[in-house]
């Protein structure tokens, strides 16, 4: 068994190989993992994350368990050391996890006899997301060597900007970034969004999290879209082979003009069909594994 | 594939092959259905609507998958319309919507390439219930043509109502309201419970949405029952062969007195058990058609 | 078809051949429901129980269909036996249920045309917690008969406790008890938790339920641990075979010393994985039996 915590910690090799097999998967190769169970554990609320993995699940035979944050024991106080190792007790195959608390995967490094999936930390990682963004790239470009990526938006907030900036360099992009000053993570330096833009391949757009930051940055959406979203006017201005890319959800009419999520250089959706064939791969992976 | 939006777009000849395959499923026939997965969008809260589908799409050997509108993506702002594509795009086979939204399939109209079944929409419609409650009539009385069915209630608000008035009247039947005043919607003309209920072959009761206008209607439930329930007293009146329907949930003592739900001449429980052999027809019409 | 109401009503022949069952289970013994559909109807909080049952039910090849009790119709006031009532109509062919109410399960009887197994009634009884504790016991000693066991913390509001107390002692347990005033229940007299914890084989450890009664016993961790709890030092003077047991979740630092759980004499996740065994011998005894 592995575990997959985040990017950082897998080879190249081991990443363009589980690009490899999401693509097979997607192609149409099968593969058979009745009776494994895998405990899905959202700590945190998410619609696309949980039920692409479900999604996975399913397609691999596999069945699915789902923790119910609301009316869990949660609720009586149990920590979320003690809520996993629950469902290792029970029999579980595998965990995946999302929570709030970034690197909370730390705690279970030689406590876990089964393989556990980091579905998003905090602010920390996002490494299933992070790879089916690259596998939307490969996709489209068949290479990633000298590809230019520009990353708009709530940097310091943002988990997939985290493991994108790190393992896109890694791969030979070149990552820009652009954000309003308060949503700037200082160890980056930033670009202005309107001298870049004529000039990239991939614009990716993060969301404004409006539940996180109301009080810190009050704004309309017009001024959020004028000033940092995909407006018309910075769409028109991208390459003609360029792509917009977004994690999702996204804030139609914030950072990108709503007409422009289903327009013809959007793969955001193409990202969330990719996105199950990565965790197919990534699944695979973690219960094959060394 | 074919969405099933609503009855009115179906033709008599559609109505009555689901009803027939309905009543297959019922006597043991069986599809098989594996690999599809149905992904279940209930936005409102619903134990029947939401469980009788889970219950067909299990007999038809499909997966299901189901949104959590407490935890899921709704709380940080996701539309319906996106958190709807979004199940699209990560490949379920077809979607069940319940919605708060009168009409809001028509938003989906070319732009879903999978069927999409209505499962409520606000107090528009309810088509497989109507469905259910036209199976379990067609089990009573083998025919429509002529038999009379008196709807008590909240009109107004009532989805169940509406599809049924329509349907009902497309089938020949003869279909009364009585309704409180408040209770009313003006396209209708209504009937006195007492003057007609001794001519009924069906009184159709429905529930007082005590969560929808608490503050509109104020009564106690002896009062209500008493005015435009179906009390004991009622209920000995009624024709011999006559039947008692009602969509669930109900409110014991309210809309009807609590002994008669389980009485000979309720078919309110049967009503349930027909709704997963109506919506197992409708799943296979949906996926298998045209 | 029999149902589990409690475990009073199960004679001790029963009652030993389902613990030799789940041990065949535990040993590798399969048995195939496929087909058979499951409902788990948890009423209040767990993650333990329901996720139990649930992996229990996809051992044995059935499938499982959850109340979301937050989401459901009794937002709208349905009643527990209308809801129960719901799912037998739709064809679920056992239903699980936990509730808050004591003997929730007695205005089933005669109502019912399938099993009910009861996941725990308020602070009446928890046959299959029972179960699992002596599932738990019979594998650390092979018999009952002698054994003596400590029961600490809220004795009150127990149903594990209630449960225990009566079946250990059918089976020839000595059964001790120990709790702070305002946790005893009169019906029971009480020991001096350091007078007898040299000579137990088994100490059980209770929840402080603090969502229960935060208000009606103020104190902190450190002196509920020193007063009432296992802490290092209680450890210290138990036997050498001795166990430690507690049906979670747990409270660290309260009724048992945070570093106790995972070790040496804690017995705490094996309970959870037991459960899992246990559960399926339930189930195929209500489902198989009679």
């Amino acid at each position: 068994m592995r575990n997959l915590y985040n990017l950082k910690s897998l080879s190249l090799d081991d990443i363009l190989s589980i690009l490899k097999r999401a693509s097979e998967f997607k192609a149409g190769a099968v593969a058979d993992f009745s009776g494994k169970i895998i405990a899905n554990l959202f700590f945190e609320p998410s619609t696309r994350t949980q039920n692409s993995f479900i999604m996975a699940e399913k397609k691999l035979h596999m069945q699915d368990i789902n923790l119910n944050p609301v009316v869990s024991s949660l609720q009586k106080g149990e920590s979320l050391y003690d809520t996993v190792k629950t469902f290792a007790a029970i029999g579980v195959d595998a965990v995946v996890i999302r929570a709030t608390e970034n690197e909370y995967y730390k705690q279970f490094e030689n406590k876990l006899q089964i393989p556990l999936i980091n579905g998003g930390d905090g602010s920390g990682d996002h490494p299933t997301q992070s790879l089916l963004d690259l596998m939307t790239i490969q996709e489209e470009f068949g290479v990633f060597l000298g590809k230019k990526c520009l990353i708009v938006g709530d940097i310091s907030h943002s988990r997939v900007a985290n493991t994108n900036i790190e393992i896109m360099k890694r791969l030979g992009m070149e990552v820009y970034l652009a954000a309003p000053s308060v949503f700037q993570n200082q160890n980056y330096s930033y670009v202005d969004f309107d001298e870049v833009i004529g000039d990239m391949d991939v614009v990716m757009l993060l969301r404004v999290q409006h539940e996180r930051h109301a009080e810190k940055y009050h704004t309309t959406s017009e001024r959020y879209l004028q000033k940092y979203g995909l407006s018309k006017e910075r769409n028109a201005k991208m390459k003609k082979d360029a792509i917009i890319m977004h994690p999702a959800p996204f804030n139609r009419g914030w950072e990108i003009d709503g007409d422009l999520c289903e327009g013809g250089k959007s793969r955001i959706f193409e990202q969330m069909s990719n996105g199950v064939f990565v965790r197919m791969a990534v699944l695979e992976y973690c219960l094959s594994g060394e």
